[in-house]
């Protein structure tokens, strides 16, 4: 859905890697993350320092395959490969549905996934992996399980000011982005991991050097230029009003969510989460909330399982099932193109 | 090493990417192996018909990141979620340090590192990884466990014209190979696998969606640039002679071959593999063998532990221990810059 503005900005986006360069398996070898591009940590610091949603003073970068790839490092670097029992991987329902997944799929002695945090009675040995904004329902969020004892990775993808006011910069010991939500680039797989502790982040590195012996060097220095393509919209001083990404990515959010809005409003079958306006210190206003996705309820008994029923008007939805919740529930999401958007908001409406 | 030629063919190897392009995750979505670009699937199945390495009829195509990914990928497919007791994976000795690493890191219940292939007298439930040409000695090699009841990975990263004579093309179920040995784009961190058997083919691809959600199309489109100019360095009827790539770093491989024997022989301390001159089909005539790395054996009694032997004088080596076998051996890179391969020349031949 950001396709247009980077049409829109041109040749300043486009990355041109000749034959001979970035060939080796090496971005910095002095580094203990010795595969990340400096020029990629660089404007991934800047972005952060412009937008103000994490602090990065004292926190070592990790660059991964996408976050994806990140919340695997972070599982194996707060576990122990000596533990006699897997560490309990959780999360609050509702939750994003591949966090059992990557628990679970490999059948590792390390972790296995231990369903809703809100309902864990377990011992000291967790993982809670914290969404903020959450996937699926945007709900900001903190911890749940309240013991010091556990560990934490909050995946932060959608804490960027399209989809929600920068309330303060996040102040947490693992935290994840990635450039698929921050700028729409989800085919460069690349994320980045912020995190305090430097043995932790040594393992993750470890464990990415293990996984895929390091990360495209190509895509970094693709994710460089689009990172840099957004600071200069806002720090350089003659760039032109149509530059500045995140007033774009709002502006589509906010249209697309007051019709979506509309439609379930008038279908009056069903309901959204309301989210109240807040400070943004970014935009240096209020500001309201516009998730990457929508979470709808079904308030009409006569539908039993919502995504069976979405899919009987062609509208491909995922069941609040996979998220830990009833079927009652399904996630939509927001950030498709633009036409399959008007075709989505064309058949809710034609339920009224 | 192969920096030289790339610098030659200058910007016929450039890949561009404007900021709007390549955004997506999907890349062909219908194929099952939706993240797989198909401008690199063609380019790397025309490579493979040029140089005759590898059977391409009837195979699936599975792209990763680097072949170490492809690994992983196919211990999973090959593994069952539902069995009892993790499948035994082996390996001849000497082998690829990073596959008892690959097979044990992440503490699977579904596969785990059993050790030398030679020595195996376990049940029929094993995954032979099979290294042909062999990382570290670069053996010609044959699955040595011939139980039918067994699995087998061909790791044919090692199976391009500059290192060894093309004898036929292979025919194996699951043949991993890697853009970093193939063309020296290591940074660009993509392999692919061409497999026999859909499910397994299905399987692998279902891994690297839950591992890291496919792999950087940035990277798949440079790939297949990179190994488009190498095809048309032997398909395109008005090329200059020095495009012929395979042709350039067998003529650079040749050299270095040719003065670490020479040193070798002069110290007397040391013996390297020797290795039969054998037609090559792709190049219609006799050929030598030049691997990536030297496996170096000690013949000197005097020396214990000849990496730590080799670390004295600055040479930094790998320990024959860590491919399953004793530290009378060590493995050297054929591959590195011209300045560190000059170095290491002269470093040995101080031992005269």
């Amino acid at each position: 859905m950001f396709e247009p503005f980077w049409k829109e900005v041109g040749n300043s986006a486009t990355v041109v890697i000749p034959g001979w360069q970035k060939m080796s398996y090496f971005s910095d070898p002095k580094n203990f993350c010795w595969f990340l591009e400096p020029e990629f940590a660089n404007e991934a610091l800047r972005l952060h320092r412009i937008v103000g949603n994490a602090v990065t003073d004292d926190r070592h970068i990790i660059v991964g395959v996408g976050s994806t790839q990140l919340i695997h490092a972070a599982l194996f670097a707060l576990s122990s490969t000596e533990a006699r029992q897997p560490v309990n991987v959780i999360s609050a329902a509702p939750y994003y549905s591949m966090y059992s997944s990557i628990a679970d799929f490999m059948k590792s002695g390390m972790f296995r996934w231990a369903g809703d945090a809100a309902a864990f009675n377990g011992d000291d040995n967790f993982i809670e992996l914290v969404c903020s904004p959450n996937n699926p329902d945007g709900e900001i969020r903190e911890a749940v399980c309240g013991n010091e004892a556990g560990k934490r990775v909050h995946d932060m993808a959608y804490y960027w000011p399209q989809y929600t006011p920068m309330r303060r910069p996040a102040d947490h010991d693992i935290m994840l982005f990635t450039v698929s939500k921050a700028t729409g680039h989800a085919g460069t797989r690349i994320g980045w991991a912020l995190v305090k502790d430097a043995e932790v982040a040594r393992k993750m590195g470890k464990f990415i050097e293990m996984n895929t012996i390091g990360v495209s060097k190509d895509s970094q220095v693709r994710a460089a230029k689009i990172l840099k393509v957004i600071a200069d919209g806002y720090e350089l001083p003659d760039v032109e009003a149509g530059s500045k990404f995140f007033h774009f990515g709002r502006c589509l959010l906010a249209n697309r969510w007051k019709r979506l809005r509309q439609a379930i409003e008038a279908s009056g079958r069903f309901s959204l989460p309301q989210f109240p306006s807040e400070f943004c210190k970014f935009l240096e206003e209020h500001a309201e909330t516009y998730p990457g996705f929508a979470w709808l309820r079904c308030e009409d008994q006569s539908i039993v399982d919502l995504e069976v029923f979405f899919k009987t008007i062609n509208i491909l939805t995922r069941s609040g099932r996979q998220f830990g919740v009833g079927p009652e529930y399904v996630r939509i999401s927001m950030l498709d193109r633009d036409a399959n958007f008007d075709v989505f908001i064309k058949r809710i409406s034609s339920l009224e």
